[in-house]
């Protein structure tokens, strides 16, 4: 145990990255669900204006968050999530990078967020599990971070649209396969998709993520952005991967 | 005037063009919609086995279908044109290219697909009009092939899933403006979208256009392909683009 700023520990089975944002630190338990690009880009996709209030669903150990403190002039954040190891995780992570007063991480069931919140958010953001359940079980606490088990895609879009005011937008990362459920559940729970942009490990192959972009209220009508390509020819890091990561 | 072969005239308002595969060549008719990329880029993502048949709807000058048969090893295709002035043309390129045995044009509404071909064919695609109709009324020919005054995205959609066996598959190229409008048409019309790729003109250019493949009673789960991109840094067709063209 190693006693970090702001009378936050690090346990000795946790690890301490940098974020390479304002200073910004992040503890990670490797038994949980840790970050990687998908957080990283879905950061970097969200457009918060100066002033705006934002909701992370499914927030893990805060990294958006902390994540969308760093990059936007967001008034206030609030994290949910489910699994009570990753809110004490995300409320320790808080406390270390002194952001509790702009960020505020919730322990609950996203499945609730229209009676904890109501419509009140300008952004909500999510990186949500991208696997259906399917028939297994395999309740581990990495695995219901990365399964739907305890809430679907529709959960998570519904509770997005439930917690927006019209005119908000909800910022997706997820995987390529699942865009048809994407786009059509964002139509059910009126949440129109306007922008989409295709991620790339390298140009040449298919894309490893798509973020999207909804509008509460909104009409038809989808811009697709030109690709995020993460790697050259060569795997060295593009520009744009690299000003992603404050580089 | 000038005359062909097999007996086919080239009036003074047309035009000759090349096609590029096996001799076969295309009278255009300045007045009426003329072929593009896109077509193109939709004959070459179709995939259509040996001894398949299949059904092109809206077939304007007939493009498709004969780009279809120099392309693959389909054994008859059909070709579906609401208006009189492109089914006369279209007929005429399938005798100019020696195909009346292979290809059938015939004039009428894709509304009525159902009733003149029931569930029979192996492959449908569609270069539809892209454009919603909106509220201008402005009934030119061209205007007609491009907009959606008498057949919508989803008359489009539906038709495809009304004339396709169970396991039969649908190709089509449209905008990326309404990639939601498709993928939940063609879930509605129990058209599952299975493929899904954009075509950039360049690669640091937004997508210009989009080939969907959907499985007619398929289960969810999209694949999306590489971009394809059809212009190098310095404006150079790239590979692939040539291999399209023929070259």
């Amino acid at each position: 145990m190693k006693l970090l700023e702001n009378g936050v520990t690090l346990e000795d089975n946790e690890r301490l990255d940098d974020l390479r944002r304002n200073g910004y630190r992040l503890i990670q338990n490797p038994d949980l669900f840790s970050f990687g690009t998908d957080s990283v880009v879905l950061s970097s996709f969200c457009k918060i204006k100066r002033g705006e209030t934002a909701l992370d669903l499914c927030t893990g150990n805060g990294v958006i968050p902390i994540l969308l403190c760093a990059k936007t002039e967001a008034r206030h954040v609030t994290g949910i999530e489910l699994q009570h190891e990753s809110v004490v995780l995300a409320q320790k992570n808080v406390l270390l990078n002194g952001l509790a007063d702009k960020i505020t991480i919730h322990e609950g069931d996203i499945k609730d967020a229209k009676k904890l919140y109501g419509a009140s958010f300008d952004v909500v953001c999510a990186n949500p599990p991208y696997i259906s359940a399917g028939d297994k079980n395999m309740n581990t606490k990495k695995a219901i971070a990365r399964h739907e088990y305890f809430c679907t895609l529709n959960d998570v879009v519904k509770s997005a649209a439930d917690c927006l005011r019209f005119g908000g937008r909800f910022y997706m990362v997820h995987r390529p396969q699942r865009l048809s459920d994407i786009l059509c559940s964002f139509r059910e729970f009126k949440l129109e998709a306007k922008t989409l942009r295709f991620v790339h490990s390298r140009i040449d192959k298919p894309p490893a993520l798509i973020l999207v972009e909804g509008l509460r209220g909104g009409l038809p009508g989808l811009e697709a952005l030109q690709p995020l390509i993460l790697y050259g020819e060569n795997g060295e890091p593009t520009k744009e991967l690299r000003e992603i990561y404050g580089e």
